[in-house]
């Protein structure tokens, strides 16, 4: 089963900047292969549902011994079996009911 | 590592009413043994992650089976390793903070 | 528009204890005369989309005044034109589906 | 109060394919002037809260028009009275820890 996740995670106890414990989670994504892209409120994680969540242990096991002492996270993710589709599918489409542009691009 | 997970799975494409897969869902975690709660706008999942997972994953592959070709899911999912504290827990301490009963209550 | 909605608030920069944020917050939706549940992530509001709204921001704003310099808050609500449902009905259609009683009752 | 939020709008009822509805709410975003990065699990927003706020409120009444009888959402949002910050900025952040590149870029 293939899943389409976004991944945000957040470190309590270890002040107000969490920028190193994301940029060490995005490390553990693309060590275990998975696709990945990083935005300003998570990141998208695509790939195999034992893969992915698998990594999103790894991260939350991580971000622990780097110091945080709780971690509160939010997942989003979303399986379908009607057909095959990638995250770059998802974008195109939308994209194509803009005129073929979304916004920033 | 323990947690303390909340999931809202939303099957898509199986028309406005979505209760028979939500007690599905919950049929599964009581049968996985976990300690679960469900509440207006989702569940509270309390186990081993490695359970509470597992658990999560059958969901997701019953609701496919039971018809819906597409679901999209959030889970909110806390871990601490500076203590423990279950969802009874949480509760108490807000409870307590509001003089000892919480709306509803 | 009525809406139910599902508000879990993480004050970041304050240490791991969060209970007292959650417990001023439980108040404001009180007071604000919406209907709240809290659950062990987050608590259910329902109200009109208006008074739901402006009570979240009051939240946000007195978390701040009580001293977190950051807040990050999950929300998931739900609207519907077909009918109308309250909480009440959302778990009690589980609940008949489950043979008239949900795990914990 | 400025907030940075990320929204993920769920039509329900109306089959498997939602692009269209994303895309309305997108054009609602861009015509609110707000800043606004679609992924593909959700879309950025970043601006004053009543702007956001209030864009939002729109989607979903765009949403119910364009014939979605029920629409459930997820939203995260961040607000930080500490400093100013903005979706470009945490993005950069997290690029200077993994060596000034974003997996994708």
């Amino acid at each position: 089963m293939k899943v389409i996740a976004d991944l945000c995670v957040v470190p309590i106890g270890v002040g107000v900047s969490v920028s190193k414990y994301v940029a060490a989670c995005e490390k553990i994504f693309i060590e275990a292969g998975l696709e990945t892209k990083l935005h300003a409120y998570g990141t998208n994680i695509q790939g195999e549902w034992d893969d992915v969540f698998a990594a999103v242990k790894k991260c939350h096991e991580l971000v622990h011994e780097m110091g945080a002492p709780r971690i509160s996270s939010t997942l989003k993710f979303g399986t379908r079996n009607d057909r095959e589709q990638t995250m770059d599918d998802k974008l195109e489409s939308v994209r194509d009911k803009l005129g073929g542009r979304l916004p920033g691009e």
